[in-house]
């Protein structure tokens, strides 16, 4: 068992006493570095550098050496498990993932397969077991799955979705479909982070990107409660560990009490939440990771740290906080920009941290 | 001084008894009626439909021959107003709106001029008059705008934006001029809409279709903030009648109870809001207008009644309530479906209108 030399992201997960609030973001292994696009190049194709182990471990620690975040994301897609189950995933320059082969009819959900994650997804889990050994204890490594009701979005729609008209109709038309398609989700959901879990994965998160399509109702019975499924598979102490667990949904800000009570240790928060309403809200039932809209990353350096600095003021004091952004980097963000923002997390963040 | 024969769209937005929940339909007049494309077809371009108020009269009445909406909106653009600013709207075929000339300078903003309707708007002023008289007091006519920070995100961006990396770059490094910008088209907007009141329209809507895209803060500062500012410029009494105004933020769920103190007598809502939530939210300061899922749309017309019926049922007793969609109707639905959705609530509505 290592132990980390760096256990604040794991800590404020858990809402424990830290010095300083935690902070990495998502999207922190790609585009907007210049050494991730090398490594892109070099593999031929976002797929090549997916599935090859030691490129994912590669630009997994890239953002590492430059920034001093406190946790490492696994470089890796949120649509393996759908390619795992035989879709086909392909990508088509500036149009996105796409599969070969959608599901629409009760017989292509009829045989789904739930992969094993040690034949299927081995990649994604020798990826996980490589990171783990490179970061040598540094600091902590996440794992991360996208979530049974966004995976379904993709695979019925064939790809990416504006209206989500493929899908909804499954859902609207023929609800015992979907609930069993969901299902099989979640169980290959769960069996993938726990795999991920079982080979070094220290804490996990699970990517609902499309939850906020739907409308209340439905977001909780297609979305959350599938989410609520996985949590309950999820093998989350490791030598006596705990591994914290973390929920995001895009444009979830209307459901935080309901996804406050699915399990999860934290939540992640879009940029349009306020994240002090937010904190009120779940009730101190939940950590927050989040929330500066990935946009503000264009302003000058003096701004980023303004709004940095707004976010943790909002949040106030005491631990349950792990500063993000709302949403993934763009990718022509400056690098000199996510350092503003880290710089002033680290040195700006401990005023809320001082023991009483 | 026309007096409506079907006036119950505008008592159930003044909170007055009705007999049933009045319906329309958000892009009512548009490409899901064959009779729209042939028009659209002869006028050449949308742009020269927009600008022909023979056209637009037409456009406008056509789904009112087909359905029995309670409701007509004006058939026009969001964009008039910066295009009579001078910034050069066009169309490029898929890619939605641009303007030739974006603003981007705080000399670009400071030559903004504030355009007089009866002059650079006068074609959509002589279609609202048009429109009133053909209707023949059948219906109400709805007037619109987009609100001043919808403008302004396709005015800074030149066009859509999935970023509004431009916008938000202008509102976070230099909010003064961000300021200066939104009062000038919150005027424009203000004295817009006074002229489509004045020339007939007898209920408002302000489209705020990106405040969502803000987190709470800049939402407040710089979208609701203006909003209040043009419903303090209308002139909503015209010969003795109340002219009744709706506030629409696509994504603003989290923000109604703000929203409802802006001014207007009724919210549009959005699908992913709940609409029972949202009435309890607002605590009978404003009418709710929607919220079915236009998605809804393409499912069998059985499953459209159980959906119109599951709002109705949210929404529950006593007026208050306009049947919409959440957003507008996509342009390849069935016309047969959208009379599914009418005639529901026209049939099932009745109940929550008993007097005791």
């Amino acid at each position: 068992m290592t132990s980390l030399k760096n256990d604040i992201f794991i800590k404020a997960l858990l809402k424990q006493p830290v010095d300083r609030t935690p902070v990495w973001m998502m999207r922190q292994a790609g585009r907007y570095l210049p050494e991730y696009r090398q490594v892109r190049e070099q593999a031929g194709s976002f797929l090549k550098l997916c599935t090859n182990p030691e490129l994912a471990c590669e630009v997994t620690l890239q953002p590492l050496r430059r920034f001093d975040f406190d946790a490492a994301i696994l470089f890796s897609d949120i649509l393996t498990i759908p390619d795992a189950m035989g879709l086909g995933l392909y990508f088509t320059e500036g149009e996105g993932p796409k599969f070969k082969y959608p599901v629409r009819t009760a017989a292509d959900i009829d045989k789904l397969p739930v992969p094993d994650p040690e034949v299927g997804l081995r990649y994604v889990v020798d990826a996980v077991r490589l990171i783990r050994k490179n970061l040598q204890g540094s600091v902590p490594l996440i794992g991360f799955s996208g979530s049974p009701w966004t995976l379904a979005t993709y695979m019925v729609e064939g790809g990416s979705s504006k209206s989500f008209q493929n899908v909804k109709g499954l859902m609207y038309e023929q609800p015992g479909l979907m609930h069993i398609m969901l299902d099989k989700l979640a169980q290959s959901v769960a069996a993938y982070l726990n795999a991920q879990i079982a080979a070094g994965a220290q804490a996990v998160m699970l990517f609902d990107t499309w939850g906020g399509m739907l409308n209340s109702e439905d977001y909780l019975e297609f979305s959350l409660h599938y989410a609520k499924q996985v949590r309950a598979l999820l093998k989350t102490e490791v030598d006596g560990l705990r591994v914290p667990t973390i929920l995001f949904t895009k444009g979830g800000g209307l459901w935080l009490e309901s996804m406050a009570d699915a399990g999860y240790d934290a939540l992640g928060l879009d940029w349009q939440t306020d994240i002090r309403q937010a904190r009120a809200r779940v009730g101190g039932k939940v950590a927050l990771q989040g929330n500066m809209d990935p946009v503000a990353l264009y302003a000058k350096p003096e701004i980023i740290a303004e709004k940095v600095k707004s976010i943790l003021d909002k949040y106030g004091a005491g631990s349950g906080h792990v500063f993000n952004l709302g949403h993934g980097i763009l990718p022509d963000i400056n690098p000199e920009h996510v350092k503003a923002m880290v710089d002033t997390v680290r040195q700006y963040s401990p005023i809320y941290h001082q023991s009483i």
